[in-house]
């Protein structure tokens, strides 16, 4: 398939890689040394957005609040290309789909693979190997439109979910936000550890670690869906203020459950 | 040196086969099929505790409501040998070495090395390698103690770092004990996500792997240090707090404000 790639940041960039062997890929980015990065390493560049038209499939794997922009002036043109973003958050491109032209093709996607490095020097080809890619079907995604991003999702890798954008945002808030919101807390919490913060083994590295997502990310999980992910973050707060009050009472059996609830829930993890 | 290890797990398991190359290494474990397995990797085994001494160190790895009372046993008739445990708490340490016999000689140790993976067959020589690995003085720490405890830190690759008992325990409290109550929590809050708790992606993967924590480890770590854990626990609560009412009212500033007062106490991390 001929594929247009708009974004060369860490999922972009790792679209194009993963893509490149088996499609005629071009890609853009609105940086200029992202552009040069991407073409070094061998990658056709476009330098506007709206010569990654005309394709079978454009990408679109911007900033989440340069998405629906991006999405309006490919529709105006698309001839027929599929739109696939890859954004966090489903709501708003399910909102713009439904008032996009006729005739627009629009999916939304997500793939729930990512690292805290960001940027096309970052990108990998094996990012999204193994990984799930949730689908999003909008007022403007037919059969084949979900056909071919399907395709895509397989040719790098991923395994297809297929969810509503309610659904999907509502869960990223607690499988993404959640996870960011605990990360800073204990994180900020550690320095209290001090002299000993430095010595803090791989569990806290672990545990820490999403609090290294580059700040504008981190900013658009939080606030992009922050009714969503202030409600995920007081189911949290209520989980920790149960554990807290179980351990003053010294009631053991609360917190041997709630660990084995917790395991379980692991244990539906692929 | 004679080196002895008490407890065959994960963390004796480690300290036999990282120290057996330069040292005379004999352990002992209550449980045969342990001796068995760690016999059957060329460990030399003895089948009572006692016969770990004499020696210059016994390394007591059991599990932490097993530390004292080896301890008492051990310095009954240590005769020199300097007695180091590793279990993740220390005031109960520092507590019995107060009592213990004039002319015992006990370091509290504690390495910052581990798994969620439990027993011998998860042991590995290279476990403590760059990590640190604190030692507490006690009330019967004299200078030749502490250096035969810092020989035996360095050969297993680890750097020390040492603190009094108070500071070790408050500082676990914020590094171990919130870490795990908050990977607990984000699983159980993370089963709201269903359908989509299956295709969760590697942040929420590290924000919970401490849940697979072994239940009795688990239990010993919060309930060890109930004040300390309940507390930093608290803490944790209060931030998140504060996250999900700046969530709420729109303030950009403080949220972004705090995660970059998380990032750079991810910057301290080594």
């Amino acid at each position: 398939m001929k594929i247009g790639i708009a974004g060369l940041g860490l999922i972009g960039g790792s679209l194009a890689l993963a893509l490149r062997e088996r499609h005629e890929v071009t890609a853009y980015d609105t940086d200029e040394r992202a552009r040069a990065a991407a073409k070094a390493d061998g990658i056709r560049i476009v330098s506007r957005l709206d010569e990654l038209v005309p394709a079978d499939a454009v990408l679109v794997a911007t900033p989440i609040s340069a998405i629906v922009p991006a999405l309006e002036q490919l529709a105006a043109r698309a001839d027929g290309a599929v739109l696939l973003d890859t954004g966090s958050l489903k709501r708003a491109v399910a909102d713009y789909a439904a008032r996009a032209p006729v005739g627009a093709r629009i999916v939304g996607g997500h793939p729930m693979a990512g690292t805290t490095s960001a940027g096309f020097s970052a990108a990998d080809a094996e990012l999204f190997r193994g990984r799930a890619f949730l689908l999003v079907p909008t007022a403007r995604s037919d059969d084949g439109a979900m056909a071919i991003a399907g395709t895509i999702v397989r040719d790098v890798g991923a395994a297809v979910t297929v969810c509503s954008a309610d659904v999907h945002d509502r869960a990223m808030a607690r499988l993404v936000a959640g996870p960011l919101a605990t990360a800073a807390a204990l994180a900020v919490v550690g320095a209290q550890a001090e002299p000993l913060v430095g010595a803090a083994g791989p569990g806290f590295r672990d545990s820490t670690r999403l609090a290294e997502t580059p700040a504008d990310l981190a900013m658009e999980l939080l606030f992009g869906n922050s009714a969503d992910a202030a409600a995920a973050i007081a189911s949290i707060i209520e989980a920790l203020i149960q554990l807290r009050r179980s351990l003053e009472r010294g009631d053991r059996d609360y917190v041997r459950s709630f660990l084995a609830a917790a395991r379980s829930v692991r244990g539906e993890l692929a």
